[in-house]
């Protein structure tokens, strides 16, 4: 949906996370993206999937956002 | 798209409901769950269908959240 | 996916912008609604169509929402 | 799809139904709004879902349209 | 979306068609089945999967509407 | 997708459910039915929107399968 | 989903508008049509995105019909 | 979504087929390609379009299941 | 998507047709339109449904490409 | 679709996976599971894709069941 | 769907355009693109929305393909 | 969408890849599948997800095509 990099010859990877937050949805985002860095290093784009959550008490308990990110296969 | 829960008798429900809030798209989130849990007790979890909102004088006026919203049927 | 306006004579036209943030989905959201301010007055409503972003050294580096953006065409 | 209501703080619920017309699509979306309108007093708007018939001797015996429709709940 | 009918042991073929009309949806619809029914017999219900058109001098030219019909095979 | 049903003046109101099972989807759709019918009567079809579950052990723990099934309204 | 033109070398740009009407949702294809029109000679065709309307009184106040409608870019 | 066949020079045409059975989903998918077996040889394979059913009783009636299944064009 | 043709009274026929080639998607969609115009003279149009292929020893084998293919129904 | 698990640190992987069985839907959801229990600990959910399967001497050969299967990645 | 572009303050508008070619995809493509250089400067990115094509005489008489271009809205 | 392959204890996994190529979306989708060949040895078939590209002074710069590639677990 948005601009595409520089070199034409990339390969990408896509991985699919869900990740979670009692905060907020965008750090849901930055929880799976920072997990996810543990293991892979060349992580350009994610994009959002799905936004859910858990309710407790009549409130929101956590959410849980699902993304696909794309990796850069190295050559 | 999130783990599903310990009891495998369950039947939920689904209730579609549009919360708004002029601060963020949690905020709107919470407040539809919030309104919901006065009727409501046993809400487990929400999933987000659309997100959409308002513009005013050139900025976002409030936030509109479409959610599904599961909870339980009592035995 | 929620109410109508007052009268039912208005004729929509619907614009497709992307808006950038690093700091939130919210923030991205009210940029593209700020600049495209600038050229068309009569904006009512928009519609999130897409969430994505940018990962810079395993971390979100913004955040890029794809909006659907109504505005009245004027009589 | 279309311009969002003035006040902020509401919160709609979203009921699907069906409704049925010998006439036309616009007379059987008129009789489930007319119908649910007995129970359900605060409708706002609808959005058709699905548009389908019946076949009867070679003609259209008559139209099913599955709608979605948003009530406020009241404070 | 609708009711299913009776009996169970039924087998339905779906065929799809686009119908026209100058006059409006519903003609463009009875346009379809009519000339399907010519030498289709056991046409029980359709579903519209698309509706669109052509324009002419600034308006409507004709409808085009696109189903999907289904009919019973014979045993 | 299917057959629809005799009169016409028939107005559907449309629930969602997520029935579970241990044994199959069958049994999780049939779950989900016969606690409905406990206190919705005029039940006349269903269509499964998703078919999910819990793994436990490296097996399937149970399934769960959400539904929509419509009902009359009595006039 | 129908025919295309004769010659191939057209480019045609798709503009989405949303028509209103209080009387029928073709005569809410016809009032965007009609509007736009006046700016843009050349539009060829449109397709119906979604279909909604406005409840007042338990009633249909207005259909609100979204299109994309496609003209041609001349040369 | 599975592996595609060895030579690379058939051509398949898709039919679309609702298939129907009291006692299981399987059952209902066995008894449209039976049927369809009937007058069409050369069926390859099957994609489930959608799972729908009939109420009778606060019980599944019978489940019927839309089909498209692909058979080779005999050269 | 496209325009549509110039006379508004023509029925159209939808089949779905595979067709395959080792060379290119283009070439699997003239497959398929040559071999379906053995039987069928009035095609008039084509619609991408989706795109897959073969893979052999690490490199394409063939492409599949799954299209909608629209032909007058005579009169 | 269903409730989601207790704690809220969770980040969960999902794999997509293609299942076979000629005996029935289950089994081909479960052999997927098996299999991928071999090398993968902590599945904790699956969802049903896309059903699909081979069709031999007129009767369903084997079912084949894409699933996304999510597990959790350890801290 | 690919890596997004390096600085985060780019707010995108979204253009949809149909291009045409008997020779082949990337021809259309490729002659949609080059006809809207002509009047917007800053094109950055495109994805295919839909093919199609026009069939004469028993072979692909040209391919059109819709596309959402992506340009910079300058500062 | 088309033909499964023979025997039917196979399970496959999914892989979702981003291929790119100034020549042509076949090109793309090679170079893709080249790359992948290094660590994957038995794929078997593939499915384009999305096609789309970069613009450099108003033609098309290359084109990334996004597909799900699947190949057998070995027992």
């Amino acid at each position: 949906m948005a601009a595409t990099t520089g070199t034409s010859d990339h390969i990408y990877k896509i991985l699919e996370l869900v990740g979670s937050s009692e905060k907020s949805i965008e750090d849901a985002i930055q929880n799976a993206i920072s997990r996810a860095s543990k293991t892979i290093r060349e992580m350009k784009w994610f994009e959002v999937v799905q936004t859910r959550g858990h309710v407790e008490n009549g409130a929101v308990g956590h959410y849980q956002v699902t993304l696909r990110v794309g990796f850069t296969l190295e050559e």
